[in-house]
């Protein structure tokens, strides 16, 4: 580890489906950077600024016309690069830990796994906004969709999304798992189906490969 | 013109800064189109859709957090690719003819020229959403920035880009003028400055090449 990196925090990302338990499980992260004394920033997308989380209204609402897939595609990357802007690169600089709910690896799954948008063009996106910033570690929670929509329509209204048919949260989940598989030394895949206490184990055991 | 091109309607740009009369223009654009019993649609950018509109009041506003510029490039993106796929392909497809107040010359006018964004970045979104896709006409009315502003100020409160140093106008016109001059066979650069008669006449000149 260079000077550099030394000075710049961490970035970890928290990935899965509906209804896979993220909130619990940074929940649970939370606490034991705190315990760290680490010095970190909860954040989600779309959305981790007002500006970005008014673009998070505009892709979660249902609208009298339905939105084009590559508007939905344009306004996500619009809303991370406020995101980046305003939020995760100020605090990685300042040496803080970023801790986001979703990053691009839920483009990927939800716009190019489930709606079937290019995987390129979506790459492309990537590497306008992002340039080579990536999370150094990624939680991809992972469930059968049947289980967790049923958790996730017990909360609330569902959103544009949450409206798709099972099919959709079945490619969303099998583009997660391709990613975790062809990046195994950022991606840890948890099983979100296992007791909560063997979750949290497995997601705290490879944290401390980073404190 | 083939059998494919016959069915289709033209797609009529009208481009230029603030205060160049464009409103005017095209209302006299829409009586000879009018006139010559042509089934046009008129619709302007950022907007055009309800949707698009919607992103066209997240562009417009001030916001209490500086808009990233890549996230300005990528909602106006956003909402041309709604456009595109809601009124624009659809009404050429059916063989109307396409009025827009504003299109993809003014990205590169004001985002790239006035903010400085990349062009290569601004014509790789513009592959993205408009594939082949371009005017078939464009009309650039051209005026000097401190005269065009000097009219707009007296209409209404000033948006986001209203409210730019005239340096940045200097620019955008430069743009706008250097993509004229790059391809002359599309573009018609009007004088804005010259009585509004002599404005006309050119621009009705231009349009019986297509009519």
């Amino acid at each position: 580890m260079n000077q550099q990196d030394s000075m710049t925090g961490r970035f970890i990302t928290i990935e899965g489906g509906e209804g896979v338990g993220k909130s619990t499980n940074i929940q649970c992260i939370q606490e034991r950077l705190r315990q760290a004394g680490i010095d970190f920033v909860l954040t989600r997308e779309p959305g981790g600024t007002e500006l970005a989380e008014k673009i998070r209204t505009l892709l979660l609402d249902c609208h009298d016309e339905p939105m084009a897939e590559m508007t939905e595609l344009l306004l996500i990357f619009a809303a991370r690069a406020q995101h980046l802007a305003q939020v995760i690169r100020p605090a990685l600089a300042a040496g803080k830990w970023v801790l986001c709910d979703r990053f691009t690896d839920a483009t990927y799954a939800y716009q190019g796994g489930g709606r079937g948008l290019s995987v390129s063009a979506i790459a492309a996106l990537e590497h306008l906004v992002q340039q080579d910033l990536r999370p150094d570690l990624t939680y991809l929670l992972d469930l059968s969709p049947d289980v967790g929509l049923s958790r996730a329509s017990k909360r609330a209204a569902l959103d544009r999304f949450e409206l798709e048919k099972i099919e959709f949260f079945e490619r969303v989940r099998a583009t997660y798992l391709q990613r975790a598989a062809a990046e195994p030394e950022r991606c840890v895949v948890i099983d979100a189906g296992e007791p909560l206490a063997q979750v949290q184990a497995a997601i705290l055991q490879h944290l401390e490969t980073l404190i």
